[in-house]
């Protein structure tokens, strides 16, 4: 069993494009000998945002602090905030904004590459 | 995209055997359209705890608030509260017990059945 704290966890910056004031923190994932999914946590600071970009896998969020948006693929903005849940199709586009003036936080769990080569056979 | 409030879904009592105070919440599943993992969150009441058990398939646990102990496959009860996060392979004893005064509330995702029967083949 592994356990530890999330803020004991290396906080990366998101390099890609389309990123802005973002960063990362894979807490669970295949070295932990999670097969299956990976548990990631999203720390987006005021005014930043994740990329508006689709991909073949979903994801499933669930945020743990701050303001924000999750803007669907007919670029609704819909309204995010401690609790909230948000189930991204495979496929959709879609992106996360920070609408507030604090770090907006969410867990991000996606598939892991050898689910999605199974999914994708 | 599928957007909720946590709170807004039904929390049910976990009736099974060596549970006690435990309620769930199915967050995100397959009618959702997740075909590779579930969300739940989980109440233990003070004094309660899920069951010691285990089965062919892993947990990843975020713990939102409360305090309580993650207990291994040795018997050994880990300390969690917020932030914690929890790894349980696949096959190891395991349950989590409210130590506090208060509700240990925690995500915990599971593989679906799909994906929980094509590891097994």
């Amino acid at each position: 069993m592994k356990l530890i704290h999330y803020g004991d966890v290396e906080n990366t910056p998101v390099a890609i494009e389309g990123a802005s004031k973002v960063r990362m923190r894979v807490l669970i994932s295949e070295p932990d000998g999670a097969t299956n999914f990976r548990m990631r946590l999203f720390e987006v600071g005021p005014g930043g945002c994740t990329p508006y970009h689709k991909h073949p896998w979903e994801h499933e969020v669930f945020v743990l602090e701050g303001k924000g948006a999750a803007v669907d693929h007919k670029k609704n903005r819909c309204p995010v905030g401690p609790g909230s849940i948000v189930f991204v199709p495979s496929g959709k586009m879609h992106n996360f904004v920070n609408t507030g003036e604090q770090t907006l936080a969410f867990l991000c769990l996606v598939p892991t590459d050898e689910v999605r080569k199974w999914r994708e056979e």
